[in-house]
């Protein structure tokens, strides 16, 4: 990566998306925080902080109980291992481009003795008919996060539910990017989209911009379960701040904000519209991101995004996705406030300048 | 417990040991520091404050390599599963009192699969002849945290160390209170104490007083799996701060404060001195903590406490250790920035106090 290049944007999409400023400045404003809501010391997970969060998270989500992770690969490997424990099935359902499948050495192999069951494909999200007739468990990303955060439309999760209710299959949906999903869903509330679940796994660092954190919310058995887990697996942190409270600041601050965000990506893709060199997906985007897929390789996808950052002084992310079952390389645009409070037409014209190189490469090595 | 009576208190030797504040004002004293040392944004511990502090652990242990860890019940499991896996051997030494037998909801055989085998006496540090003839792996804990920082003396570390290699059973140490140890054998430095360790543990939020964190040090390819289990285990938190800065200011900032707290803890111990009702252990302290042990139950234990809180201004401690093994209730003495710059006196009138009290409800109950 280009870090000089990067430095010299004065608009940068990539991770993180808001304006928290360095860390430096995210300590100082969570402290704070913490003491505009009179929040002190706590140990082991045990003090207010802790309990306001999980009790916030499952009255929102509508699950009776919620327990706090430092991390969503602990909260849905504890979740995977409880389900799959009492289905007496070893077998985990996932999709191909799951977290699990690719993003954390195999853990539920490893680590959690599961045996993945590859279901749907690749490109797409879940189908109701891509559910095995037996599992343990199914995991559904909601969004799904390498098909740029692409959903099924509600009669498909609907009936995604239905099936692996009379399967008999306990559903476990992945909602690290969950925030944006009343806004693809209109009418549909959180407990409305998170009924027919056994447990939900959201992230408070990714969308909302918080330091980091995560909750798993569900039956209170099965929390009281995972938070045994949790220990075990030494996510037990003996300090809760500053991640905690500035989960619960991310919240105050910008769920308000998705729909927002959500409104602008839908803006931002009708502006790029139809271009040679790229394509995005989902077009319309359906919440608060994009993945920008470039009719190239990767050398020159990067070399792409750096022309565009010369020429318009956007920054367009800092890594394309590139798998070998799905080698496009593919730009990942989220929008939070960096991208939302910027002048659309810049983000756009980026799009486009890197549109323009790739076409420029093609038209060269022809 | 009395939260009234501890607030009253002006001299508070509960947990944490040091004088950071609350929360908010060590936040913005880990951004001051952050700063200073020009430390930004980093993601999932691939940071210049990670590599510094790995690096630095490294080299003070004497080890090869290091990585850094959220907790130690995370560093300890892994390191205990791949010193198992690699010896083909699932029994893991453990005395009874270690942090895996007590403390962590049995992860190491309902995570990692391993079986305990129990080693030694509760009351007493490990020797040699304590060692089985064949593990998997063996745990020391120096300072023996429940039996009050208790140690073996050098020539029966050599020993241990010896034993454990010509019975091939690679030896882990649980360092979660090391940093006293240069005081407990003087001339020993940390790469000699460390020596014949296959890895150890390490923690800075206890002794060193810092918000979090672990760091696990052994051979490179020990420590290269390592770390493809920290992410399995969901330990690659998004953001090394706070914690891993101020590690590393814990250590600039008190490493060099533990010979004046080790010798601190003895002076009050020999003002304590022979006191009926109560029992100091080990006396004389060997590193910067003491247990005090109560000749009577847990109830009178806490009333005894508060009555030295009454009488002197000073807090003691929030709890009293008792197990179902060792019934006797004991509370932790550690000294830290707190207990060190208080007048010493103080305190073992508290301790008398308490002492006393003891003495009282027994000629009460007689």
């Amino acid at each position: 990566m280009n870090v000089a290049l990067k430095a010299r944007c004065d608009l940068d999409l990539g991770f993180p998306f808001h304006h928290d400023g360095d860390p430096a400045d995210r300590l100082e404003a969570v402290a704070r925080w913490m003491r505009r809501e009179g929040l002190g010391p706590e140990a082991y997970l045990t003090g207010d902080s802790v309990a306001r969060l999980e009790a916030r998270m499952a009255e929102l989500l509508g699950k009776p109980a919620a327990a706090w992770f430092p991390t969503g690969t602990m909260a849905q490997g504890v979740a995977a291992r409880l389900h799959c424990a009492a289905s007496d099935d070893a077998r985990l359902a996932l999709h191909p481009t799951s977290h699990l499948a690719l993003h954390e050495e195999e853990g539920h192999i490893h680590l959690h003795g599961l045996t993945p069951l590859e279901i749907g494909d690749w490109s797409r999200p879940l189908r109701a008919d891509d559910l095995p007739a037996v599992a343990g468990c199914a995991f559904v990303e909601l969004p799904q996060r390498h098909n740029g955060g692409a959903l099924p439309d509600w009669d498909g999760l609907v009936a995604l539910k239905a099936r692996a209710a009379s399967a008999g299959i306990p559903l476990h949906m992945d909602g690290a990017r969950i925030w944006g999903l009343p806004s693809a869903w209109p009418g549909r509330d959180w407990p409305e989209i998170c009924d027919g679940f056994a447990s939900v796994y959201v992230s408070f660092y990714k969308d909302l911009g918080a330091s980091g954190g995560a909750v798993l919310a569900g039956d209170s058995d099965f929390i009281d379960a995972a938070k045994t887990w949790l220990a075990r697996m030494g996510g037990r942190l003996v300090s809760a701040w500053p991640m905690v409270p500035d989960a619960l600041r991310a919240l105050d601050l910008r769920l308000g904000k998705l729909p927002a965000f959500v409104e602008r990506a839908r803006e931002i893709a009708a502006g790029v519209g139809e271009v040679d060199g790229l394509s995005l997906t989902p077009n319309p985007p359906q919440v608060n991101m994009m993945h920008v897929r470039l009719d190239c390789d990767v050398t020159t996808a990067e070399a792409a995004r750096d022309a565009a950052a010369e020429a318009t002084g956007v920054w367009l992310g800092n890594r394309f996705w590139h798998f070998e079952r799905d080698p496009v390389p593919a730009l990942e645009i989220t929008i939070g406030e960096r991208a939302h409070d910027a002048d659309p037409a810049r983000i756009i014209a980026a799009i486009r300048a890197m549109a323009a190189h790739v076409c420029q490469a093609q038209s060269t090595s022809a």
